[in-house]
């Protein structure tokens, strides 16, 4: 008889050993040589605050040291920032991270979470990680929809409902007005994870004021897109001071990278530099609009640092032009859910990048039609 | 009536929110000002190859893209260096993050769990955090007891079973042999978690053979300590292929540090600069030695970069000395657990810092023997 000695738990026994993203690294090792422009994981390819860099460079040298485990110089800069309290807010290895710890305080096998089809794949897994139930709602015309949201929260009892504004893949938004009904409309026993990652690109009038009183929502936020930091790991959570608190009974107190916290602070000093990114990134999208245009196909409004090109056909054309595209050696993504999936997801990258697009797309779009 | 909008699993409703360590910065803020020698945490004072730093200062302008989320050039670095293959290796959020993702995949409420009283508090606070259920046996001579610990996991029919070589905190250590004859008698159902954290600090013989298809034993090891990179975050464990694999089913895939992932694989390169640290971390426990015997104390002997100074009475006295000692701007951390708890422990920092601390000393002493 062999034995067992490492005796998983029935839940981490069935579960998939998977992946939510495959990462562009791993694409290049396959393909044995590197993209020319990396325009699939909506990372910001203008990159973080000159100041950013040059903290996290300096930091370097103190890498010998743990990083705070309380996040405390990074906190209150950002409730400064906010006009809140630091008690209302989390710090954590970004918002992947921070999804993780949701999960794990809220969710035990059998709960029930709500989002929407083809929303975020990494809600999704931490979800599933925990062996939560995962309800889904269509899109309605690219956009969430919040009213089915809460609808099907509130019919299938469920712990979490998940959306995100702007939205991911799509780009699409909707109002503070829309997000704050739905807010008012969380049914009890429910949290609403408002997942902002995009908000510094959306225009004014997209968020919702912060009530730190508020049980009914935790929002998170992140300094991977508008501040160019994705590979440092820095999300950050809102909420009610209870429910921030819960995170110290089990997050990884001495989890976030020092380095990281130094340039997360710079980063958030910079509001210039953020404002002239947000510029460059609007600049982008219109790039990547006239682009799709001049090749006869048309884009979704967006919010965000990435486009939703609408290929114009089905998900098997829009893939085997995604397909094309990287063949071409243009990284980008697509979305996974129909008819979302009749789009390709292009990041709001920098000129140079965007010349490469605009170069491979009509070859793409050329060799899909065959 | 009160609604209520985050519902806390039981598990997650009946945890403290507590810390395993509270950090010096913490100490730091409530002082008031900061320690002149940081000699608390087993950090490295020496810090991390120049090469090192060079590499994450380098990859500071890089941070805009995600890290690559299967650690592939670190891993096959790692397996390279080691001799043995990349599947073998799981890089995670430091040690602190993989013994989360371990307690995640192993621990449900009830499960039974093994380790010395005393030892490393973040395993307890991640076992405690999944609802395991701790069992711990006495050090025997200021040592970590090898078959008391394997006798009590096979009395309660532990998941787990934990081992610190050397230890942490009173920096002793066994040999490989008796490692061995440990991992030999692990019980069926059972696996040994053996940190070496210090390992790369132990004498020649401490380690017992890498055998990647023993499938009784994960062992973990950390750039933290004598890679000098405490702040990056940056951990592996080696372990049987198929226990490496499960954690893919609940790790945070996108969760490392892409300047912590460039600057470790440069720490891991610059093997000579690692024999100068160990050399230098030496010297500094062959200097606490000497201070602690001009002021007619003893030590422990260590393999780590950190020495036990026994205060030569008890848990109170040694309290009150480390206390002096934080007074005095040196901060120090003791043992938990009596009889180790009269002791307190000093890491093998500068030179300049073991000046501070051995001008201290003799004050806290005087001080604490009032």
């Amino acid at each position: 008889m062999t034995k067992t000695y490492a005796r998983l738990t029935p839940l981490a026994d069935s579960l998939p050993a998977t992946v939510p993203f495959v990462g562009p690294e791993t694409q290049e090792r396959s393909r044995g040589h590197a993209f020319a422009a990396r325009l699939g994981a909506n990372e910001n390819t203008f990159g973080p605050s000159p100041k950013a860099i040059a903290a996290m460079s300096n930091a370097a040298t103190d890498v010998w040291m743990y990083g705070d485990p309380e996040n405390f110089d990074l906190r209150h800069a950002l409730a400064a920032h906010h006009g809140i309290a630091p008690e209302n807010i989390l710090v954590g290895e970004g918002i992947d991270g921070i999804l993780g710890y949701l999960g794990r305080l809220l969710i035990e096998p059998g709960d029930k979470v709500v989002t929407s089809q083809g929303a975020y794949p990494t809600f999704n897994y931490h979800v599933a990680g925990f062996g939560g139930v995962l309800g889904t709602v269509p899109y309605i015309d690219d956009h969430e929809d919040p009213n089915a949201l809460i609808a099907k929260a509130a019919e299938v009892g469920a712990k979490l409902v998940y959306i995100a504004n702007p939205d991911n893949p799509m780009g699409t938004w909707h109002s503070a007005d829309t997000i704050q009904r739905m807010i008012d409309a969380v049914p009890d026993g429910c949290l609403l994870v408002l997942d902002e990652a995009y908000i510094e690109f959306a225009p004014e009038g997209t968020a919702p004021t912060l009530n730190i009183e508020d049980p009914r929502v935790i929002r998170m936020r992140t300094f991977s897109k508008a501040y160019g930091m994705a590979g440092a790991r820095v999300g950050y959570a809102i909420a009610q001071a209870e429910l921030i608190t819960a995170f110290n009974k089990i997050r990884n107190h001495f989890g976030m990278c020092r380095i990281s916290q130094a340039g997360a602070l710079a980063a958030l000093d910079d509001q210039p530099y953020l404002a002239e990114v947000v510029q460059n990134v609007a600049g982008a999208r219109a790039r990547i609009d006239q682009i799709a245009r001049d090749n006869g196909l048309s884009t979704l409004p967006s919010a965000t640092n990435f486009v939703a090109v609408d290929c114009g056909r089905d998900a098997g054309f829009a893939k085997a032009v995604l397909d094309q595209l990287i063949a071409l050696d243009v990284f980008v993504r697509m979305p996974f859910a129909p008819p979302q999936n009749r789009c390709i997801r292009i990041s709001a990258g920098r000129p140079d990048e965007l010349d490469i697009f605009a170069s491979a797309l009509p070859k793409a779009l050329a060799a899909a039609r065959v």
